[in-house]
């Protein structure tokens, strides 16, 4: 007979709860956990405090009997062959499956979030490259076929994205995250997430929350956030995640925030993510999360202290192994089953519970790099690179120019590649592995790209200078960007500025090409230089979009997603701020920045029409459309972004000056013109007033229709009416745009 | 017949309750406004913003028939002689008395936060070096000394002292703080209000809140707080120096905190300040601070608006001048009679209400130099020189060496005076004025105190080598330290490091001395230095002070009230940090200081001998005590400061790895010794738990008793018992140690 659990035409979260009912505490306790193969081996410098751990994990042998939980990176851990992977990930689950009495497979978890973390696998740009994309449907389009490769061989769950809002760009995970503005970082963020789990792979939102806000943005500092600060910046793009995108896993921040650590902070992640958002998935902790409750944050005595407070705050599975969560120590049975129960509603939703269903993994050769997953990279990667400056037309350069390539990162992969990419995540730690897939630098995509320049090494008697410089992605002190690679200020590391003022010095007319992870100062070169173009680590297809921007066979369409300072001190200074502290009186340091949030110039010229306010005039809970035409006058095609940014002149709180509340691409040829629509739902103007809730305020608004956060088109007046309304579950979150 | 008003022998707030009830709405209001003579011709660069409204200014005529709240810095605008100043003062109150039909005379109030900043006032350290000495029993009697010149002149509050934690040391107020440690700034603090107040004169405690933790250091940024980081760190030396001290008025900050502004504030200044700590007196407005909530924060809609939200959140006094608070517009009359109530109560208790009892003011000449206070200003600053490194033992310097003295600083007197001194305050408008003081330069002190050397500029041939560095003070930009002269990061200003490096790289042994407001980055040349001697702005006597020490003539006792870093960058790093994140990895940006909090070397040696402990277990509401005897076993007298702090092993949130409690100097000549009894109470123990509420638990504890923030001699642990005890209002806040 066929037992609830067993049948297929129930609700995932009936059958769990039958299964559920049927487990001995070991069996449930088996679910919460993790196991790490391979990791106490060879992989000790792909997490920190991992060497510490593995050798304590809950050897595989001991938990088969009654089940493991997750399955933690088997691409990403060692170099395997894809196909030879997915043969040995299938024949693990074989294995895992035939151990306990349910035949219960694990969710199998691997990093995606610049591909899939595999070797051979496509590397994508990194997540500040899809910021400066201003595209959502193309991430998701990414997104898709990232998901779609690794369901394809295994793996269930993907820890991406990074959802984490920047503050301070000096923080080493900058790279690593979206931007700057949290509707930027939302939408982008969402569009990921649909992608993923539109291929069947669970998207995991992290870094629930305040990560990126770490004290002078140090990698596992504490967050001295404040509830409105975390309310309207830090979480809002969770908040979509969540509702807008259907993401199914979370994972909570290492960091405390305002001494509360987020692994044990009950108020997000049961109240505000399962209660108020109406979120139904599990819960993850990050690498050894539960573990720094007792070793970093010193709030449990202990590690079954520490596995109570991150259960009863809401952590649902101890990652990467158990070591808190120990199947040989019981833990308060409500809180147990509570966890015990999404889980198993998770995998029965993936299909865990009728292996039959699951796809064939293991059969046949896999090939992770195709060539529709290589124009996609490509496609994310033209899109993303930032003109700068072009003050003297230094791009596109000429075909037959002489040209003066300079800077070791012009030679480099690692200026390509993001920390979380298999080369520089695991790949470095295997010297004469090949990378397995094809990654020109940028002198290599050059002399694709200009077959007919002609290139030396001394400015002298060179038409132009190409100064190329950045970071090498790394982790933990391996480069100068990436996770637990901060900075101390945004100078440019590795003394590059020395190169930029022997550059600029020469008098070659001289073209700055940025490679990195974070936005670095740039003010004392700007002004002397041909063009500067920045892009962050765009991936494998990189080399070939930089250098196609150059070439001018790209036009320049991406937007600075974070801001580029002048000065390389005096940080952190975002774009999100009030009046008081926003320019420099009367204080001596003055956070304007050299390029704003939203920046970046074209090779061809737009007009940006008078815009046609329907109801200039809404309430409350109403909306408007507010329509232009913008118009490429210029000879060269081109991509203008139209940014809408929201100006509230008085507030009971203070209000950034503007925020991103909406933004469209609009690609024209030369001559060409489009209308832009935009319906601007009142609920946008919602902030967290003086008595701590949410609302959308009656009166005066501005929305500034911009080509960046500082340089305003147009202006529309709006107004309010109407009594403040409370913004809860129904809130309308997103300015719908359309071109046509 | 006599009113109740008149009648001397009723209580205050009495008297001033009948007073109101005679008062029309246009005199109500003029009591809570102000009047800045002189102020919109001569005095625009004293403050920011000042130019702007002072011309807006209710004249004083206009207000003459209502009455004046308050006189706006009759000493403090323009250089005026003393006695001439009292004389004219005098002649203006005689004025605002006969002018309203209650004879009621305005308050005088005035900065004085190196002393009276008035020409020709003693200038003392600045309170970053009171903070230095550890001395409350020395800084009281400075106080006490600064408050009876001022009473004497006819003033009757003081616009100090800055009770500002320190958080992160680019902020150019530094200087005007008294350290990083809420223990220390609040004894120091409340030291400095006793003897003001001692003296009759309201002391106002500022910047009620957060301003030193505001984004950046940023002069006028918003301060990104948690309430956790507020409760614990930013406001406990406000409640001791209103529990404690006795403080009569408090000054909002100009920042939010959090978003929302401190003017406006109603947490802040109503429940928790008058409601929870039951303060009694008036809330007087930073300069403009009310006009700031239209113009900087964008929380009001016009001036009215702004004083609105000011009066109801618990303003009471607009300061520098009427501008939102206008006897012309009707302010709701409870709020208006609220604030009007304290002011007149005030009054009372200044004696206000009688003129005749007010001291004889303008009668006869003037010292407010006199030797007394001299030999105070010089106490102060021999006990706040800190002798950071000793290594080659460069201190104290031979009599008869031949010295190489370098550095800029070496001649100037801004290297002495902090920026709420009356010559870089205001005499800095007024070239060719005199002084009006002695203030030795650090080379004219050296000759003085070393008579036998010989002073050379080269240090080739020279024995040792003096570089002395740091700042100039100024406000807004014109120096490196003060208001408004925010620092982007660490490095010592005006390319001082180069100066260093060449000094250095002579190969002469190298004293370096700095002389600043804040601390600065010093790892690229302390290892080489045969010494390092830090001096904080150390006032007019401050070149013989820092003189004596490196002459040997003063033992140096100081210890470090702020820590100074190794690098210029990475900041901000608060020494009272967790240990997530107090160390560098996994992050490449190491926060641990070279010079930690408290750190600060002898000329001689001395001995902790094993300390005992009366009862190691005690309630969560008891107290222990804690003995031991310190010797000092060299041939040179000297101070050592017995430091306590307190470690928490585990807490409900993150704690702090150790955090001062306790601490005592203790001077010893050679051979001697003293018991140092510490009487140490459990409440010391409270913080503020995940559940919002400051709480002391049960559990265990540890006393260490330390030379330095990080150098432990002895660990005591304690063990709390009883149940979780809420600490409020009869909390014990201090632990009395006792030398003897």
């Amino acid at each position: 007979m066929v037992k609830p659990w067993q049948d297929t035409t129930l609700p995932a979260a009936v059958r769990a709860a039958d299964l559920l009912a049927r487990m001995t505490t070991e069996e449930k306790t088996a679910q919460i956990t993790s196991v790490w193969i391979g990791a106490d081996t060879e992989g000790a410098d792909v997490a920190p405090g991992q060497h510490t751990y593995a050798a304590r994990s809950a050897a595989l042998d001991a938990l088969l009997p009654y089940g493991v939980g997750h399955l933690t990176r088997p691409f990403g851990t060692v170099p395997v062959e894809p196909s030879e992977g997915a043969a040995r990930l299938a024949e693990l689950q074989r294995a895992i499956r035939t151990g306990n009495r349910f035949s219960l497979p694990a969710i199998a978890h691997e990093e995606c979030l610049t591909g899939f973390t595999a070797w051979q696998a496509t590397v994508f740009p990194t997540p500040l490259a899809w910021g400066a994309t201003f595209d959502p449907a193309l991430v998701t389009e990414m997104a898709r076929a990232i998901g779609t490769s690794m369901r394809a061989v295994g793996i269930h769950q993907g820890l991406a994205p990074v959802l984490d809002v920047v503050r301070d760009a000096r923080w080493g995970r900058t790279e690593e995250a979206i931007g700057e503005d949290p509707y930027l970082v939302g939408t982008i963020g969402t569009a990921y997430v649909r992608g993923l789990e539109a291929a069947g792979v669970v998207a995991t939102l992290k870094h629930f929350a305040g990560y990126s806000a770490s004290r002078a943005a140090r990698n596992h500092a504490p967050a001295p956030l404040g509830p409105r600060e975390l309310a309207d910046v830090i979480l809002p793009p969770f908040e979509m995640a969540v509702r807008d995108g259907g993401a199914r896993s979370v994972m909570p921040a290492y960091n405390d925030i305002d001494g509360l650590p987020a692994h044990a902070h009950p108020g997000l992640l049961s109240r505000l993510l399962r209660e108020e958002w109406g979120f139904t998935g599990t819960v993850v902790s990050d690498y050894y999360g539960v573990s720094l409750l007792e070793e970093a944050h010193r709030i449990a005595d202990g590690e079954r202290a520490a596995a109570r407070l991150a259960l009863a705050a809401g952590v649902d599975v101890e990652l990467p192994a158990a070591r808190c969560f120990d199947p040989a120590d019981p833990l308060p049975a409500d809180l147990l089953e509570r966890s015990v129960l999404r889980v198993l509603t998770q995998k029965c939703e993936l299909g865990l519970l009728d292996p039959q269903q699951e796809p064939a993994v293991g059969a046949g050769p896999v090939d992770l790099n195709p060539p529709h997953m290589r124009e996609l990279a490509r496609a994310v990667a033209e899109e993303s690179v930032v003109l700068l400056a072009n003050d003297y037309e230094g791009v596109p350069l000429r075909g037959d120019a002489r040209i003066a390539l300079l800077g070791p990162l012009a030679h480099e992969q690692a200026a390509m590649l993001g920390c979380y990419t298999f080369p520089r995540h695991v790949g470095v730690h295997h010297p004469g592995l090949p990378t397995g897939i094809e990654v020109p630098t940028l002198a290599e995509a050059l002399r694709t790209e200009l077959p007919g320049a002609v290139f030396v090494d001394d400015p002298a008697g060179a038409d132009v200078c190409l100064a190329v410089v950045g970071d090498r992605s790394g982790l933990f002190g391996r480069g100068s960007s990436g996770e637990g690679c901060d900075a101390e200020d945004l100078a440019l590391p590795y003394g590059q500025g020395d190169l930029l003022d022997a550059v600029l010095d020469s008098g070659t007319p001289t073209v700055i090409v940025v490679l990195s992870g974070r936005p670095y100062a740039l003010g004392r070169w700007a002004d002397r230089a041909a063009a500067v173009v920045q892009a962050f680590f765009p991936g494998q297809e990189g080399g070939g979009a930089v250098a196609g921007v150059l070439s001018g066979r790209v036009a320049p369409s991406g937007r600075l997603p974070v801001a580029v300072p002048r000065n390389p001190g005096g940080q952190p200074a975002p774009y999100l701020a009030p009046p008081l502290g926003r320019h420099g009186f009367p204080s001596t340091v003055d956070p304007t920045p050299l390029y704003p949030f939203g920046h970046g110039l074209s090779t061809t010229t737009f007009v940006w029409e008078a815009p046609h306010c329907e109801a200039p005039e809404l309430p409350t809970d109403g909306e408007t459309t507010v329509r232009l035409t913008v118009r490429n006058t210029g000879e060269r095609p081109g991509t203008e972004v139209v940014q809408l940014y929201l100006h509230d002149p008085v507030g009971t709180v203070t209000r950034p000056e503007v925020r991103l509340v909406g933004y469209a691409r609009v690609p024209l040829g030369p001559g060409a013109s489009a209308e832009v629509r935009a319906t601007f739902p009142a609920d946008l103007a919602g902030y967290t007033g003086a008595d701590g809730r949410r609302a959308v305020e009656p009166g005066a608004l501005e929305l500034r229709i911009s080509a960046s956060s500082e340089h305003v088109h147009h202006t529309v007046p709006l107004t309010l009416t109407g009594p403040v309304r409370e913004v809860g579950h129904t809130r309308r979150m997103r300015c719908e745009m359309r071109v046509k």
